[in-house]
């Protein structure tokens, strides 16, 4: 089928296929069968297979202790808000923020609130007025790359929030598994790597880090984790423990395998090459054909987010977008509050350059053609 | 070190490191990676893989729609519970039952209350009089050499539940895992399956089946099953999908691989052969050592039970084969209202036959020693 009569899919956050390394973890199943088959195959401590959360511990600068890996980070979020609230306490998001954790924490039966988000992160008077406000149990917070804006939080407003943690004794959950992927510009530190140089004084030990091998592995793996304070793992452990006993232990041995080979480095090396021209091309093609429209300017992940012009209406747009054959996600699900009347994420890391292309140029005919209504 | 000094543990249902098929999981894990990479590393419905519920279905005589495979089957019957009650209402579980379906129950703020078991299931006076009393949401019952008594539940008395099931309107939660594991004795058809053969107005669909691959494959690999009705299973989907979005589609596929070669029946056949012996030695040594204890006889599974007699105090009895190097679990946790007393339960198959021999030895020395008392 040629370009012009496919469909394409701006929808889900996923992997291609050839992002997989494949052969590698054939390589590396085979090894920890080899030689781990009786911790691999067996029951084990939920807070995970001891030789990975080594590696990560090295990887962050951390303990093993305070290393938990379990079957994808989401699932640990959960057990984590868990442990931290209870129903009826308020929790603060991004706004937008991840759909996924908006309803886990609403499942929960917790008060969702958002915090505006600007070029550069929240917006520092509206997060200081919310938590006056609202004094919540914790800000969950994906600072780089954000998933869906692709916005990155600057290092001043990691080190503010921080601070306002300590100062308001709430807990800040990092979720940061983009993070790895940076096409251009500068790392800013982790808010986890930040605090770490604090002393306790100024606000030591009020953040979870939360990453995960989906993004720069394999998502069918579930292999997440979180790093934290010892204490507060051992109780997460215990939740994780109730629900399902004991994690991925085969995912587990083979991921471990993976990196002390030396293999994720190169990995997401390769990783950030096959993914850095795509959104190259999509920033291109949005400066083409739809110079009307606002973005965010990703440097990395997986997440470019588009805001409509307040006279396109969003719904008869994806709608058309449809009819021309570019199939649009609902954006309200990354509104805690539903406010997400003009917001379109656009995953891109799964199309080629050629069906980014395509498929902005057919939303930019249908934003002409709106404007001349 | 000398069997006479060595610690044994009767404590965890866990199998013996021999028990894995590590070779052929080897084989099965390079196969599924070679030619279903872009399935069994990607993201994935929430409902599992297909090929593997196909092939479930068809042991199962069940559809492949019917078929939800997940984590382990304790946390699907987490997410069922969750589908099925509200905080407060009452469910029923056998006394003794499982302590880690005890305590998920009881997390999720549900009544749990327990049904007596006799030698060949639950009581029925009990459960009609408990029935009427309390109208549960469900009953879990282990039919098969339940965990922790190893007691099995007649034909009778399954196809009596189907019908108060019916009548009262409560669902039939099977959890069956241990059901292949039949060292003698003839096969009773699984509720699951009497239920099938009913008509609609008989009862037919109040049952849903629970199994895994954790005892006849891997624990390890975390891989449990659901079979049901179809519209439950897409809302448990649902809860799963809200929790964990993918289940470990790596584990399914090899399990799948393993399946679809033929290879589970041997090596069901090569487990049985396993752990027969340290079954017969069990009830050999009771029976030599311990004639004054009452005991059940299961012919199959993993657990026998044994009941100390009135006069001995089970803590004394515990601290003191503690000191004689034979560790044995808390009953408490498998009894919902924590009237364990007099209750142990011994898990064989981790243990070898002269291990066994061994401990009951020991233990008939401290309770004659109580006797004498």
């Amino acid at each position: 089928m040629s370009l012009e009569n496919k469909t394409i899919y701006f929808t889900r956050g996923v992997p291609p296929v050839e992002a997989f390394p494949t052969q590698q973890l054939q390589e590396c199943a085979a090894t920890v069968l080899e030689e781990h088959s009786d911790t691999v195959l067996q029951y084990h401590p939920s807070i995970g297979y001891l030789p990975l959360r080594e590696w990560l511990a090295q990887r962050h600068a951390a303990q093993p202790q305070e290393v938990m890996v379990g079957n994808g980070s989401l699932e640990l979020q959960g057990f984590l808000a868990e442990l931290l609230t209870s129903p009826g306490d308020v929790v603060f998001v991004e706004k937008p923020s991840y759909d996924r954790a908006i309803t886990a924490f609403s499942k929960k039966g917790l008060e969702v609130v958002s915090v505006p988000l600007e070029g550069d992160g929240y917006r520092v008077d509206a997060l200081e007025a919310l938590v006056k406000e609202h004094h919540p149990k914790f800000f969950y917070i994906i600072p780089d790359f954000q998933n869906p804006s692709g916005i990155t939080t600057s290092q001043a407003k990691r080190e503010g929030l921080i601070k306002l943690a300590q100062q308001y004794d709430f807990w800040i959950l990092e979720d940061n598994p983009y993070r790895d992927l940076r096409y251009w510009g500068e790392e800013i530190p982790s808010i986890y790597s930040v605090q770490q140089a604090l002393t306790q004084d100024e606000g030591k030990g009020k953040v979870f880090f939360f990453s995960s091998f989906s993004k720069l592995l394999s998502p069918g793996m579930r292999v997440g984790y979180l790093i934290g304070p010892q204490d507060m793992l051992k109780k997460v452990a215990k939740i994780a423990e109730d629900a399902y006993i004991t994690p991925n232990m085969l995912s587990q041995g083979i991921v471990s395998d993976y990196c002390r080979r030396g293999w994720l480095e190169p990995g997401i090396d390769r990783l950030r090459n096959l993914y850095r021209p795509k959104l190259e091309t999509l920033i291109d093609a949005l400066e083409t054909h739809m110079p009307q429209a606002r973005w965010t300017k990703p440097e990395g992940g997986f997440y470019l987010s588009l805001y409509l012009p307040p006279e396109v209406d969003l719904e008869h747009f994806r709608d058309q977008a449809h009819e021309k054959g570019v199939v649009l996600s609902d954006g309200n699900g990354f509104f805690a509050d539903n406010d997400g009347d003009s917001f379109l994420r656009l995953p891109f890391c799964a199309l080629s350059s050629e069906e980014i292309r395509e498929a902005v140029k057919r939303l930019g005919l249908i934003m002409q053609a709106a404007n001349r209504e």
